[in-house]
C-alpha cells in the first residue's frame, strides 16, 4: 500500500543525510533511471565552482547545470494551513486571488492554501496572511529551476 | 550570490545520499530551525512501522506522520519543457486548460509549462503531451502532503 509520511527534522549539518541514508528514492524527471535535484546557493564563484567539481565527482552526477548566469525560470509549490475567523476568510481570499492561489479545503478552522509562484512571492505571502490568522502548517517544495533555453541539460559523462 | 544548480542523478542505491552529504540544507516550514520532508513509499503496514519506528531513532528528526490513514491533500508542481512545431501549440494549450496548468513561455522550440495538481494528473499530462511534441525537460517537486486536520504535526519529541 501507497503510505505518504512527513518528517519534521532540525536543520542540524548531516540531517537530510542521515534520513536519506534511510531510504530509497525514486523518479522526478520523465527517465525513470534518472532523477533531478534544484540546488539553491549562496557563494562566491571559486565556492561555486567547487561545489560543482565536488558533485561532478559522484559516480551517480550524470549531469550538472549553474542556471544563474543564463535564462532560466523558478518556480515554488507552498501548501500552508491557516486557522482563521470566519469574518477574515475573505481578507485571506483577496490576498490570495492577488497572487494567484488557490484554496483547496475552505474550513476556517483548517483553511488550507495551495500558492505556485516564486520564492519570494511564497515568503511574502506568508508573511502577510499571518495577519489575518494562526499558521498551522507550512509545506514548501523548495524551488524548482528549468533554463528557457533549448537544448536540454549538458550530460556530462 | 545566490545560484540555481540543477543536478541529474542515477537512480542508484545511495545517490540521494551521497549528494546530500555534499551539501547542507535550509528551510521548508515556516520554522527556521526545522525542515520538512514529505516521504511517498510503498510496503506493507509492518514496514511501514519499521520504517516510522527508524526515522524516530534519528536525532534530528522530531515529528513523523503517516497521513495515508487521515484526511489529506497531496499536491505536486511540475515544469516540463517541450519542442513543439507551431501548429500543435493549441492543442498543448487545450491539453494544458483541461488540467488547470499555466505557460510560463511559449516559444513553440523551448515551450515551458507550470503544471500543480496531483501526482497521478502530472504523470497522464506527460504521457499525453508527448502526442503534441518532444519533451526536452521535466522538473518535478514530488508529493507534498498536508493533512485536513487542525492541530498540526504532532511533535514527538
Amino acid at each position: 500500500m501507497r503510505h505518504i509520511i512527513a518528517v519534521l527534522l532540525q536543520n542540524e549539518a548531516g540531517a537530510l543525510t542521515r534520513v536519506t541514508g534511510l531510504i530509497s528514492t525514486r523518479g522526478s524527471t520523465n527517465d525513470p533511471t534518472v532523477s533531478r535535484i534544484t540546488l539553491v546557493t549562496i557563494g562566491s564563484d571559486p565556492v561555486i565552482a567547487q561545489i560543482n567539481a565536488q558533485l561532478l565527482k559522484l559516480v551517480d552526477v550524470v549531469a550538472v547545470e549553474d542556471m544563474t548566469s543564463g535564462d532560466h525560470l523558478a518556480r515554488e509549490l507552498m501548501l500552508i494551513k491557516l486557522q482563521i475567523a470566519p469574518e477574515h476568510v475573505e481578507a485571506v481570499n483577496t490576498l490570495l486571488r492577488r497572487v494567484g492561489g488557490k484554496v483547496l479545503s475552505a474550513k476556517p478552522s483548517s483553511y488550507i492554501v495551495e500558492l505556485t509562484s516564486t520564492e519570494a512571492e511564497i515568503s511574502e505571502f506568508i508573511a502577510n496572511v499571518g495577519a489575518f490568522g494562526e499558521i498551522v502548517e507550512v509545506v514548501r517544495s523548495g524551488v524548482l529551476g528549468i533554463s528557457r533555453a533549448n537544448p536540454r541539460l549538458h550530460l556530462v559523462r
